[in-house]
């Protein structure tokens, strides 16, 4: 798959392994921007201004800024500084934590000169797991909708924010079932939320237009209203952390769209690869909440007039903004998680059925 | 209480009873721009483009067109054609029809030189009318809020859209319990939801800072996560049509509030006048949910570079939308039915205790 005539990854390498180059996903989908980043600060950088953003690509694309760090200079003050530099940009994904967690295992018993290739090509591996994992999700979550699938019509999806392969490496979480239902011949239609305040459901319409699947942009306040009339036959969003016990925490305003479907009686599904289960949490509880900047609420980008990029702000004077950029939904009311594994239920017994690895901890 | 040099009403009448003032609520809050109207015809345009909105406010404001029309030519012929151009402005705040047939069994039995006179005059009695039923509202919902208070504390308010003096002639209906609270020296705080598409959370946030009273904006998605970490001691909406069963249709997202605020253990009030209640309508079901146009999802307005009141369009090039403008929250989910008679249960039997007049029907 080629978009703007590039081969569709949403991070790829560059100059021979001295750099990445990314989507800025903060000029979507206003411009098509590629980005270069070169150093552990850009990378950074680009993590907290949400120029690459989506759990598993945030994951990923920390595990290269380690590599970048390391290329600069391969020594213990660097590789600790590089992690505490990416750790501090984004608190709630736990892909971050757990891509440099794996970095720091590998190079931190590896002598200097062979620490900056090591993590590269780590960094490398990660995304093409990322891939794989997320082209699993797909099947399995296709296989759940089918499953469940109501009548002959036409599958009618409803997602919140951008969990497709902008926010991976390439076929995304929870739109991955949707491009396999697409590419299978399934029709498909898609109701995308908006996801105020950053908009990200402008990415899921982008992604889905370039792809071919059909699909309604929403205000998010008419999720509930759908749901209630019975046009939805499953919610998938994607998850930026599930803690132990299935509690999911994902962009704000996913737990409202739980509890309608719950009582709308529409199953509600949330895709994550592996890197996104925290088993050192046992709850939602103890994932932290990212508080954002006022701005995200009051400034609102778009074309201008003579289809500039151009922006606006919503009040003038001071107001006072709370922007919580995700909220928690309890395992109780998700149908089920989709993962590289299969599907399970947001248990603890569930996750540890399909990662009875993890049965020790 | 005077706002931008006039007294606070939303609207008034001019030209020795041949025109009406009104706020123009488009502009707001990047302008405060006062519209004379003095024809149906603009007084129908104002409230389908919502320069006028908010289900009271629509009910008077329908009542002087009425009589706008009368002044021009008060025949039958003219009566009918005013009738049905103002019912065909908006489908589902019930106070635009109430008020219309008010009007039609005033006016139907008069003579033609006595009809714009007495409709005026109706017209003004509505607006009065309307003014001291949400001054009751405020009462009653204050003894409500400080009922159900928790601790010592200062009292955290959370609603959605704007249900204030704006959406009415004054005081407001979900708004006027806080006024009542503020003006009697209680400590309240107002959590205000954004409400996109239309964004009436900024005229909420305009009223409540023009008062004095403090608030907070926050995205519509944020609403779940604050009652879901206990921030929230009540959750207070106003109503677009209130049906005989208690259900009620309210601002698109007010079904999602409902259901959050149940999940949290926190009172979910809604305040309205008698005019917004249908006792002809049995349940939610029959309650006509108005669609509107894409461009209030695409288009944003706010201030530009230089402090310009501007706009930007959300995507480029075509994209499908849905844009449903209201939602039904089963009287279920609702604590109480805050009306200028006091509260009730939001069901049958609690409406027809504070409105035996209605038993008959």
């Amino acid at each position: 798959m080629r978009v703007h005539g590039v081969a569709r990854r949403s991070i790829r390498p560059l100059d021979e392994d001295h750099a990445v180059e990314i989507i800025d996903q903060t000029a979507l989908p206003h411009a098509f921007r590629l980005l270069r980043l070169s150093s552990v600060g850009e990378v950074a950088e680009a993590i907290r201004t949400m120029q690459v953003r989506g759990a598993p690509l945030i994951g990923v694309a920390a595990a290269y800024g380690v590599a970048l760090a390391l290329r600069a200079n391969p020594d213990d003050a660097m590789l600790a500084a590089a992690l505490a530099t990416l750790a501090a940009t984004r608190p709630t994904a736990v892909n971050l934590r757990w891509a440099l967690a794996r970095q720091r295992a590998l190079v931190a018993g590896l002598p200097e000169d062979q620490r900056a290739d090591a993590a590269w090509r780590e960094a490398a591996a990660i995304a093409d797991e990322d891939v794989e994992q997320c082209r699993r999700i797909g099947e399995a979550g296709l296989d759940r909708l089918l499953a469940g699938r109501r009548g002959g019509g036409r599958l009618e999806i409803l997602t919140h924010c951008n969990a497709g392969w902008l926010a991976t490496v390439d076929h995304g979480t929870a739109l991955a079932p949707v491009y396999a239902a697409f590419d299978a011949g399934i029709a498909v239609h898609v109701w995308v939320s908006e996801t105020r305040p950053r908009n990200q459901g402008l990415l899921t319409a982008w992604e889905l237009g370039a792809h071919g699947v059909p699909h309604t942009l929403i205000a998010d306040n008419a999720a509930g209203w759908l749901l209630a009339r019975g046009t939805i036959d499953a919610v998938i969003v994607g998850a930026d952390r599930v803690a132990a016990n299935g509690d999911v925490a994902n962009k704000v305003g996913t737990w409202l769209k739980a509890l309608a479907a719950r009582a709308a009686g529409v199953p509600f599904l949330v895709a994550a690869p592996r890197s996104t289960i925290d088993f050192a949490c046992p709850d939602g509880r103890g994932i932290p909440i990212e508080e954002r900047s006022a701005d995200e609420l009051l400034v609102v980008r778009g074309f201008a007039a003579g289809g500039q990029c151009g922006e606006v702000r919503l009040t003038g004077g001071e107001v006072a903004v709370a922007n919580p950029a995700f909220d928690v939904t309890p395992g109780g009311l998700i149908s089920a998680l989709i993962t590289e594994r299969g599907c399970c239920p947001a248990t603890r017994p569930g996750l540890l059925e399909l990662y009875p690895e993890e049965t020790s901890g």
